[in-house]
């Protein structure tokens, strides 16, 4: 996450339009939640959306964490199963199971 | 994005916690935007942001995306790939090069 | 919105620390993204939130809202009523009653 | 916050279109975060936005904290000044002045 194939047509899509310039860590993290935001109006007043926008949506959010790892030097696939660890301590399945409590609350 | 180990991972950690029943579409969106907030706040009153938290909070935005994703019967690098073309054609190389500006006012 | 005594308390709080160098428009934005972030955690799981929890988060972004309009010279009251009457234009009576429709598809 | 003038113009905004029946607490929570989003959009790629667009989208963002608030039955002024309390317990004068750290690395 993504593959390699992904990574490159981002890079080179950027590279084309020189858009690096813009691209600093902040903005990119602005632009994550700017996305978010986004998506989230999908499901303003409903929690039944229009599947085709998003997925169009999701993939803008996506889009933009990827240039921030990329950026940044992260590998996505490498930075979400090390948080999986650190959740998995926080969240101990027989105290967790049914439960959408937060860990400090279990 | 993922590659199949960390679908698979996220997959198991909340089947074993039987979480899917609070993994609405409608929740993950929330989720995503929330934690998009949280990622940002590495960034609210500077640019030169703490890396180790920004991992964190970028991995726990791309988790519930992932989240999302499968939920939705979703493939990740597809849907980033076939928006990149979408968007390609609204910032042609040659109108969009070294511009920040939106497609409508390009 | 905010009375005086509000708007005063304000300014007074940021002048003590002299935060004014940390509220320019731009870090102000970011603040009220990341507050209601943490608005919408209230609501991640449930509809039905921690009433004394919503309340604080609600203050912060007014709080922020009310920083940013401080800055850049805006009068709170009359942005929203300005705000309001384009909106009554966009969604007559007739075409929007009982219908969560954006205006473009009204 | 508001005064009583822009409570009830938009009280009666939202009795015209009968659209209380969407304004429950959590999609005007939704509502905020979207909109905040849009308001950090003026923002995404340079720190002086177009005035005239930070207006309209702070605007929005104040318009649906006020619904959430007359909904909940908060009084806008008196939960901010409240709040304010509470931080300048956190931020005590000598330990915050001219420091952006949150409190708990003060």
């Amino acid at each position: 996450m993504p593959n390699d194939q992904v990574r490159d047509a981002l890079r080179r899509f950027a590279d084309e339009r020189n858009w690096g310039q813009f691209h600093t860590p902040e903005n990119l993290a602005k632009s994550i939640s700017i996305e978010a935001g986004e998506l989230l109006e999908c499901f303003q007043w409903s929690s039944e959306p229009d599947l085709a926008h998003v997925r169009e949506e999701l993939a803008d959010v996506f889009t933009y964490c990827l240039f921030l790892a990329d950026r940044l030097g992260l590998d996505p696939n490498e930075i979400v199963l090390s948080k999986l660890e650190a959740t998995r301590g926080k969240y101990p399945v027989e105290k967790s199971r049914d439960r959408s409590d937060r860990y400090d609350v279990l």
